[in-house]
């Protein structure tokens, strides 16, 4: 079924406005999940949202925790999360990143006792609405065995990259994974094999079948050991500058997954006199004109869903919905 | 046969002062050129050097060109590399990045009209060396198909993450293809299929043959959709930030590979108050402790090859070394 996008907004607003977050707040934190969905990435909008509530029922996610700046130097700022809602802290460190980006041409948040900030992609575009080209990447659980191991040491701790440009956004969100464990039960759940290896089984071969990773364990790194290097670059880097936690510091249990490190970037193009926003339309002009119609370019897609789930509405799981207008009208 | 790194250095000095280098900029570009031997990344040193010195005659490397600053507000500057030496103008970018970094906490220099920095992880290591944690990445002229295309229309553009870590700096290289031209040469020289597929042959099959990726030029991005998006975004990062060509600009005749852009970050750990460096031993030893001996971080054989190569002399082709000690003593 489909609902619109500001039924969707207000019902989760209603919900989060019953466990304890101040009006601006729910507010914020609802939009973030309901375009979440809207975009298409229902692994981390509504689908996500009970488990969000069962992290603040168990005290793990602080509903009146706001992030509070420990460090500074100029473009660099060190803050702590103090175990907020991870979606509000991360929004907030972005926005933090642009205004020292306004003032010192980049800016750099280094955010530390965060919790999951859902869907990394909505800091990207954040940043690219706002005209500014950034990065951020957080850490996670361990979940992704290095290369030349068996056990899960790290995390695959998603990457976004942002380049603001008017006729869409490019906006890359990449997990260190080939495939998170959400799209594995998706393509399980369709009877359907991986297009390409997905990780190895439990007598250790590569594979294509989407229930045996699930089973071993042990999704692969993109670019096998390219993307395990990757990762772990991500994890020291985001743990050194917020001076936070590592993923081997963080619980196995996802109901359990916190205080994480993540780091926002942002740079203001403006500063150094003009976007040449010419430079991204000539890059993805350049691949239209080679590849035809079959390249596309991180960040297209969302668009074609998200006009699409604004015309038609937001698909969401029945049950799920009911269950949320049931809590949120309580 | 193995010469010793003095010996490397001063003869790479020598050809370098006649074919025009001033004294100081001979003595650094041959030290990082020798430095790439030390290192064992052989594809970016002596081997690499006569294409270089072609790349002089021909007038596409400048050899008394000093980059200059186009543009600057607080942390981020942008300059222009004149077509002066690639690996002399990087390491003049990362030095200003680590100078801003002292000063704004975080620095970056955006760099165009340069050309190919040869090994990536030099500034890596520079940076580290400094204490600074950096990243830097290039593009490259159009040699691997995105995906959705069998043309090369993205770069491969080498990603470099430095942490400094006073038992071993962390030094990630990555260029977005799975395996660079000069690997694919390598396996098929010695007659080895890939461990794992590299791309796809002349009728669009993933295959482990070297020998059919060459032929096809369809060589794999890391991680397939993944890197691709990711090799897209460095591309035009670094083009935006510079306002310097893009891949697509980029002559595909490697001997005419020039103008190219890059993006140099450094951040001083220090501003914020203590370098926290057991962090990343931290990290170091997590994947040690669960992975045993198999799991090893990036820079860790570079480190190893570097103390066997000081102690036995530094690898190098025998005629190719005689050929440098020919044109250095005319």
């Amino acid at each position: 079924m489909r609902v619109s996008f500001e039924e969707l907004h207000q019902t989760l607003r209603r919900a989060l406005l019953k466990v304890g977050f101040e009006h601006g707040r729910a507010e914020l934190c609802a939009r973030l999940f309901a375009e979440t969905d809207r975009d298409g990435v229902h692994t981390h909008g509504l689908r996500r949202f009970p488990r969000f509530l069962e992290m603040i029922e168990k005290g793990i996610v602080d509903v009146s925790a706001r992030p509070a700046r420990v460090g500074a130097h100029g473009a660099l700022e060190r803050w702590d999360g103090r175990s907020g809602a991870g979606n509000l802290n991360a929004y907030e460190s972005m926005e933090r990143a642009l205004e020292l980006s306004r003032q010192h041409g980049l800016g750099c948040v280094a955010l530390r006792n965060t919790n999951h900030w859902m869907r990394g992609g909505s800091y990207g575009w954040q940043a690219a609405e706002a005209g500014a080209l950034a990065f951020c990447w957080t850490n996670t659980l361990p979940n992704l065995p290095p290369w030349g191991s068996a056990r899960p040491l790290l995390g695959n701790n998603p990457l976004v990259i942002a380049v603001p440009r008017p006729a869409g956004h490019v906006v890359l969100d990449m997990a260190m994974s080939q495939f998170s464990y959400g799209a594995l039960a998706a393509y399980r759940a369709r009877g359907e094999r991986l297009p390409v290896a997905g990780g190895f089984d439990a007598e250790g071969r590569l594979t294509q079948d989407p229930a045996a990773v699930e089973e071993s364990g042990r999704p692969l790194p993109v670019g096998f050991w390219k993307g395990s290097g990757l990762a772990l670059l991500l994890d020291m880097t985001a743990a050194l500058l917020s001076a936070g936690l590592a993923t081997h510091q963080i619980p196995t249990d996802p109901l359990k997954e916190t205080r994480l490190s993540q780091v926002f970037i942002a740079f203001d193009l403006n500063t150094l006199g003009g976007t040449e926003s010419r430079i991204a339309d000539d890059i993805v002009e350049s691949l239209r004109a080679g590849g035809g119609e079959t390249v596309r370019y991180p960040g297209e897609r969302t668009l074609k869903i998200r006009r699409e789930n604004l015309e038609k509405g937001i698909p969401v799981e029945a049950a799920m919905w009911e269950q949320l207008r049931g809590f949120s009208s309580m």
